[in-house]
């Protein structure tokens, strides 16, 4: 057993507009990194957190980081001490799967640090479990793409059914994080409990022709799939200048725009990186017209997932 | 102007369990035949329909091959005599695809009589507005894969998106045809207007599954997704032994069953052929014991849909 392990998990974009509790992909220039260390006296102990403005509790029953790698313990019915360290590259709130990937760099630091005794497909159990306790429920459309990387389906949950999907190389995605804090709770509110069945069969067919765009690199096809109504008609009430951005960055030549998560992060994606700088630029210039700053990152789409660090 | 043309086209399963309303698939041995041959005056006329019992109307505003042929001659601003000789090889009401295969079939010979003005896919709004006199709903998840074969998504109707999915080459088919009648209104009357999210939810993992399994020629996958919840519980309940019939078929080594289209048609899909035979014994010992005589057939998925014979 090696002394300590650093580990990096990428930022998340889950639902991808049609792929509502089912889709979601990784992204490449955010994330998280944890390191894990051994202690003598068995625990679990979170010693300090940054980049969270002394948010995110320390709490080993409440941190994420905490949480999985307890279950992940618990599950080799081993108890040994380890001393957790989390830098915070990801904004919380954001709907970009923070408390994924603080969960997930943790447990592949901790798989690694015990000689990986668990494929990294079986470390999803766990991870899902610290995000009952992050966000209320066990959702794996953050932690999936985060551990595996690329776009990931999750077809059912009971038992777990978890399908990679292929990435067309030339897929690249802009994230738009307004200065702009939306509780997720109120996020999840406003959607309804019944659709109409003519609306659930819209929705279908746009998830179906998304993952048919991604088989066929079929770019077009992955723009135009990308609508979603179940939740953004609703959730896009609560995000400032939705409808504005959506057109503006259309016009500056993306393929198509969503939300992220939860939101307030929006993300479009593009073929190419041709269009990126009027993209970003487009959408800037209607946040500021609306009086609200923005981060703007742009990314290709991460298809291995979180990594050990070193 | 060759004098007369002579095409096939082929019975269709519509739906395909998770994909309700959007997805359908062609099958090889069984579907319609049209002949269509010039006359001196000008009109649309119906001669003859046999291996319908007399039940289809000869009226050309009410006749399937009439109605479509008819979009078609408009669409081109022409006034020409044709005779349309229907020889249906699909039983009536089954729930496979039978009046879009005689529309298909009558299309696919004039367009060629005519010197071929439309690509076959240019064919299908004809095919649809034969589908609205017949069924009421100008659906295309019949047309679609009856003309183009295949697995065909169709992701919207405005505009218009037709998808076409790989086959993989193992891919069977089995077609189970009870000695029973259900009125397709009262078929899609049973199925609820709404849904809860969570199901719409369920549908979508599904449909996405399937668009994964078939271009990843994971048969097991596509089998797990072979799951409806919008109609099939509903429509169940109007089918004799459909519960009994599915046990039996998956324990006889099926992939996975749905209904066809709005039943009482049932189709099994299953990799090789190997267990068709034990799986059309299962299925026909189930309906035996529930006092029906059922006609199973063994297919495998027509890859090219319609086309013109001799």
């Amino acid at each position: 057993m090696k002394g300590e392990v650093r580990a990096f998990a990428p930022a998340t974009v889950a639902n991808v507009s049609c792929g509502f509790d089912i889709l979601g992909f990784a992204i490449d220039t955010l994330g998280d990194v944890v390191r894990v260390k051994e202690k003598k006296e068995p625990g679990i102990q979170v010693v300090s957190i940054t980049g969270d403005h002394g948010r995110l509790p320390l709490d080993p029953t409440k941190n994420t980081c905490a949480v999985a790698v307890q279950a992940l313990l618990t599950e080799l019915n081993r108890t040994i001490g380890l001393e957790i360290y989390l830098e915070k590259g990801l904004p919380l709130g954001s709907g970009l799967g923070s408390s994924a990937a603080s969960a997930v760099a943790a447990l592949v630091a901790t798989n690694r640090l015990l000689g990986e005794p668990f494929e990294k497909k079986q470390l999803l159990p766990f991870a899902m479990a610290a995000e009952k306790i992050a966000c209320g429920v066990g959702h794996a459309d953050n932690v999936a793409p985060c551990l595996l990387g690329g776009f990931v389906l999750i077809r059912d949950y009971q038992p777990l059914d978890i399908i990679k999907l292929p990435v067309p190389k030339d897929l690249h995605c802009i994230v738009l994080h307004p200065h702009f804090e939306l509780n997720t709770a109120d996020s999840r509110a406003v959607i309804r409990d019944r659709i109409a069945v003519t609306q659930a069969t819209i929705q279908s067919g746009n998830v179906a022709g998304l993952v048919a765009g991604l088989f066929q690199e079929d770019f077009e096809l992955i723009g135009r799939s990308l609508k979603d109504v179940i939740a953004e008609p609703y959730r896009a009430t609560l995000i400032p200048a939705f409808y504005q951005v959506k057109e503006a960055v259309l016009a500056a030549g993306a393929l198509g725009m969503g939300i992220s998560g939860s939101g307030p992060t929006l993300f479009v994606l593009t073929k190419g990186k041709d269009q990126i700088q009027q993209i970003l630029e487009a959408a800037r210039l209607v946040y500021y017209s609306f009086g609200l700053g923005v981060d703007g990152y742009h990314s290709s789409i991460n298809t291995e997932g979180a990594y050990v660090l070193d």
